[in-house]
């Protein structure tokens, strides 16, 4: 169901593969996240000609939309949506968390109204269990209480941020029971909470390690909560998990935050950063962001980045181009952009993986740095 | 400029050769509509690929946005967007003619507000082909007045429709006059009008051809008349035009228009309904139009059609998968129907290209007409 090796390391930074079900994800590895089921903007043959083994779905919103009983009918996500590599689903807790007044929490679950038809629902970590089984993805995450950085207008605080993750952990196992009562054949991973209190992280990341699963996620980061809080987490999590299992930052970030997290010794990441800021025109390069709304892009025949051979790169579509295409509401404009800012953040992967196995990361990571200082 | 062979041909059908300045384009041919400088949804490496060699750009929108200087710098509309084939503009005229009331028309031209600032803007015979210069398309239309169905709420009478057709002709020349003094080194084409009504139709066309231009379009057509009156013009005026030059009938029209357009002797046709129905989730097959929208298609695991080559049904995207896009408004589902569309009035040109050539365009127009009946 899941075989990890690692092939690499510098540093904290590690080089493995990991097997699943569907293939061979190779990593340091980013997923993106196709949330109905769908890259917003990207063709499946396009995510594959740029080199994604794997691909993130998320469990609230298919449950809710087409709902399971139209996903069981082709086995799980991978036929329903035409994509043959890997893939990992949420468990609907970030999700039901992001609803906030519109939800209630407790013991057995969250009770919530569906944003689609307003429809009580109640997800539970066995309900939670019980979706992704139909779903079929190859990494099942445990159904968890996401940490909020600020409670009642104040910043979290130790007791609360405790109570929540203990609750996570209890959730924890009675995902573990229903995971293994519904032989489910995919890979199980916990989530490490603990909000921004790192004695908290280390009894979350100790209770969830004497559960043995075959991976383990970092959650609760990349909530609202300072960028120096969440690299301190960052710094502090990862290289404290099992080496010999993978790991996984969630729903984080920008491209320095991968770099980070890399250099921290995390495996996989997810974010919708790339498509969501493509179709905002924020796009990402090597060189430092470009905001293609800028009317200093209205004539420019160049690329977005001439170094970059993502297709729209490649093919020559000009920052001109671009540029009138979103001020027309043209649907190439994410199109074309949705694919350029994946592209980047797979290549970024790419180029870190090879690093790491020449062991040239931390030489790479400062040219990193002073490349996307110098703005382009 | 301008190059046309006829190859062969069928009672009125034609199959022939145009080699315009950026390449060649087999007729009967259709051309997928890119008004703002893109096929909405449609990468130009899809388009290649599903065949497509000839596309049309809106000289109206254009104008508008980004503006002739913009399009200056890449000397021109193909380098622009990145298409290495050829391109038709229309004139602007029909678009003037869309704002209703918000125009005015004279012997000069066409005074309005843009409807993107609310400047005060006039297009002229000479504007236009001053803009369509700049666009450097391989086809410049005409500018001309497209006589309106109905004037004043009522069936448009025959003296207005001659007074408009007869100030398209006055357009007509003046449009020559400034191709010519502009040196445009490709192809300016003439447009019959005259309304609903044969003997202007026939008069519009008697002094076209006495201009000598390389091409004629038929106007005035699928701007709200019934059926009936569409059909009985389409019959009418194409085989009339001069034999050996290209015949063009703008803004039209579903499968069966296509089939009746070629069997009259049309040998261009260019619609947005492939690509607008697609977004509204209303697919063309070879066995009837299918309505995606409907939730019979809910759990429905069959490509839109199985007999069809496009990327989306060869993929094996399956009807409830689309269903499910289009409900969530996931882009990719207009993407796909957008493919799928255009692909199958493609393929529909292509077959009657080679039953043109076998002469057997009778039985395959015969066929297309019981496959259409048998719905989907």
């Amino acid at each position: 169901m899941l075989h990890f090796e690692l092939l690499a390391s510098e540093g904290l930074a590690r080089r493995a593969r990991l097997t699943l079900n569907h293939g061979v994800v190779d990593t340091p590895q980013f997923m993106p996240v196709g949330t109905y089921g769908s890259v917003k903007g990207v063709l499946p043959s396009a995510l594959e000609a740029m080199g994604a083994q794997i691909i993130l779905g998320n469990t609230f919103h298919l449950w809710l939309r087409p709902g399971t009983d139209v996903i069981q009918r082709f086995s799980g996500l991978h036929r329903f949506e035409g994509w043959s590599g890997s893939m990992l689903t949420d468990s609907g807790g970030f999700q039901v968390w992001s609803l906030g007044a519109m939800r209630k929490i407790s013991e057995e679950g969250v009770r919530f109204a569906s944003p689609v038809n307003g429809d009580k629902l109640l997800l539970t970590p066995e309900i939670s269990m019980q979706i992704q089984r139909v779903l079929n993805s190859d990494v099942v995450m445990q159904f968890d209480e996401c940490t909020p950085y600020e409670t009642e207008g104040r910043i979290t605080n130790n007791d609360e941020a405790r109570a929540s993750m203990e609750l996570s952990l209890r959730w924890a196992r009675r995902c573990i029971a229903e995971f293994e009562s519904l032989g489910n054949p995919n890979a199980l991973f916990g989530i490490v909470q603990g909000g921004m209190f790192e004695g908290l992280r280390e009894e979350s990341l100790a209770q969830l390690v004497e559960l043995d699963l075959p991976g383990y996620a970092i959650g609760g980061v990349s909530v609202g909560e300072p960028k120096e809080d969440m690299r301190r987490i960052v710094a502090h999590t990862p290289h404290r998990l099992p080496a010999h299992k993978p790991r996984y930052l969630m729903g984080v970030g920008t491209p320095e935050d991968l770099v980070e997290g890399v250099a921290s010794g995390v495996d996989l990441f997810d974010c919708v950063m790339p498509t969501r800021n493509a179709r905002n025109g924020h796009l990402f390069t090597r060189f430092g962001d470009l905001r293609l709304r800028n009317a200093r892009h209205k004539d420019d025949p160049h690329p977005i980045d001439e170094t970059c051979r993502c297709h729209a790169c490649a093919s020559g579509f000009s920052r001109a181009y671009l540029h009138h295409l979103d001020r027309c509401g043209e649907m190439l404009a994410p199109m074309l952009t949705s694919i350029h800012n994946l592209h980047f953040y797979l290549t970024l992967m790419r180029e870190m993986r090879e690093a790491i196995e020449q062991q040239r990361f931390a030489a790479w990571r400062a040219q990193f740095q002073a490349d996307r200082a110098r703005g382009i």
